[in-house]
């Protein structure tokens, strides 16, 4: 079994792309990674494309991309698992080089969902839950799921509006100092409690926007990373798993278990504590399409207690310098959330931090060198968890 | 790096299952699959799902289906490689067992192409090309692109409209065998000759149709291969590889160079000549999407010269006994073309067949215990190449 190493890293700017097509908004990210690791096309053996689709024109995405990006005839494939598209990429090629089909495989992920009108975006998002019962019959969309999470907390935790709140201002602040990221403005406390409620308790601000974007990574085995770069960033560990597309069939609305399954398999993996989790990582990226779904993260990682979540979000320990750093990329929040690229994005963000080549602004100390990315699909539907860090681990 | 197992396979009934929901016909193959490999669902580290999806109600088909045959919280994905979607479900479990990521995994392909009305599933296939310029400029759908490979095979190689014929004559001869295949009635050259012209010089005859149906395989490592059976069917090697999805960009309409780049990787990996290359193998299943898809199949796979393809489906040389038998499970042509499906149906047939349990009529003697499959997404945008064997390769 190789060791996998990321060895070139791409990301685009994300937000309204229709200045370009898919193809050429790929190519923005695929070129920086290519360069980045010193490698041309010929050198790819393989390219995997996450892509969840449906509102662009492209339905072969990994074919249009791969004609256009000059990597025909290198096998490829689109993967998706809705909202976790991206690391589901990121799977398939950590396995293609851990199982030596592959000493060079390049991960793609990208969206454009500004091809299709708003509403038409929404309701493919919408779909993406239980089509039958929910969607069809009660209309249920994402702002409403994420919602009955939220007021389930308030209910039993004491969690306030402030606390969502609180991860909104941390990750708008963070994604003002992001090239990349869709919005770049700074808010208050204050804009946020005003802002326009889209399923109570979640507001406008606590939801991430509909976005264009593209993210890319090389990955290769030990044997040439170790040709091409002083700097590796290793793969030490993935976990994923599933939860029920059926929300009446879970337990209850305090977590997303899916999450929690996939940390302890990516923990047991890598030989971390889950108790004590936070003190391994530097740096973190979690799946922060609503502002709940961030603090529930914190918890399903093990950065606080079941039930605490909140008050980590309302005590600032996840700011750079806090107990761990979180989405100081500006997460899905500010950064956007272009579905197939999400997962890779925070692939690209975590690696670069490892590296110390964050936006200014935004870096956080690397002490352990080690960093996590926490990506879900759905509302739990599908959860990936991804350990990295700068340290070769045992093969 | 662990050698891969076949341990347990299912398959449903192909044709138009409107009797059952996605899920439903998908447990009917994955049932048959645990009972087979003598395994509960508690057993599977990790499931794929291979579905192209668009024309069936849920669009997060891999969880819907997780939920119903109660695979959660198990991990999961999508994956879409056009036609060769089943193929590259099967990769990723490959790939997930040779790298030790998992001991145990489920390969699901299904597709349900009945539930939107036929017009709705042709013009999602043919959106399937090149979009932009070919179906929205000049309404191409699949049957003119392979058209166009055939006219042009006609006028370099002389081959004629009987020799198409002869492939679906054979087709439809051991479909009639399969009790799982769509159509299950005989045809004469006659039927063929007489039928409507699709595209020229393509007839209805040569189409393979819109079908519904499911397949399952259950892949294991050596070790747990070793304790659950006495017959595990190995994969060898695969090879797989892209074209442009733009026809123009291809150099010429006589083959399917994807094909031919995939099986190059898989005969080298397995150490299998290519000049002699049918000497290898007692039966092969090649996607015959349309008759002359199995003609130039024969050539990329290296069972007949460039340019003689045509005169082994004339001669007879693919029917069992003859020189390889070729779909003798009816192919695409009789046994149906559910997109996401087709590839692991293809692994299945192979698999059954190695181990004489094809069905009456339709099994080949099995001197080497060598089978393969040819499985191509539209015209040649993605290839995937399967070598199965009886005998264990060296890890």
């Amino acid at each position: 079994m190789s060791n996998v190493a990321i060895v070139g890293t791409g990301h685009t700017k994300f937000g309204v792309r229709t200045d370009v097509n898919l193809q050429e908004l790929t190519w923005e990210a695929v070129k920086q990674a290519l360069e980045e690791a010193n490698l041309e096309q010929k050198d790819i053996e393989m390219f995997v494309v996450g892509n969840a689709g449906g509102w662009s024109s492209e339905p072969l995405s990994a074919i249009a991309i791969g004609e256009y990006c000059n990597l025909a005839p290198k096998g490829t494939m689109r993967v998706e698992a809705a909202c976790a598209t991206g690391s589901a990429a990121i799977r398939i090629a950590y396995q293609a080089i851990k199982s030596g089909e592959a000493k060079v495989a390049l991960v793609i992920g990208v969206e454009q969902m500004n091809q299709s009108p708003h509403p038409v975006a929404v309701e493919m998002m919408g779909r993406a839950g239980n089509y039958f019962w929910e969607f069809e019959n009660f209309g249920l969309t994402f702002p409403g799921y994420y919602a009955l999470y939220a007021t389930r907390r308030m209910a039993k935790y004491g969690m306030k509006e402030e606390d969502l709140g609180s991860v909104a201002v941390k990750n708008h602040y963070y994604g003002s100092y992001n090239p990349y990221a869709t919005f770049q403005k700074q808010i208050k406390m204050e804009d946020y409690l005003k802002s326009r409620v889209v399923a109570y308790p979640l507001k406008l601000y606590d939801a991430c926007p509909i976005t264009d974007g593209a993210a890319a990574l090389i990955l290769a085995s030990e044997e040439v990373a170790r040709k091409i770069t002083d700097s590796p960033v290793w793969i030490v560990s993935q976990g994923f798993a599933s939860g029920t597309i059926n929300l009446s069939k879970r337990e209850e609305f305090l977590t997303i278990d899916a999450s929690r399954v996939a940390t302890e398999e990516a923990y047991k993996r890598a030989k971390i504590d889950f108790s004590d989790a936070w003190r391994y990582f530097d740096v973190a990226d979690v799946h922060d399409c609503f502002t709940i779904a961030e603090i529930m993260a914190y918890e399903d990682l093990g950065f606080a207690k079941r039930g605490e979540g909140h008050l980590m979000a309302r005590n600032g320990e996840t700011y750079i310098g806090g107990k761990i750093p979180v989405n100081v990329d500006g997460g899905l929040k500010a950064k956007g959330h272009p579905i197939g690229a999400t997962g890779v994005s925070m692939a690209v963000s975590i690696t670069r931090q490892l590296l110390y080549r964050a936006h200014k602004g935004t870096q956080a100390d690397i002490r352990n060198g080690m960093g996590i990315t926490h990506n879900v699909g759905g509302t739990g539907h599908y959860a990936y968890i991804t350990i990295y860090s700068t340290r070769k681990p045992n093969a």
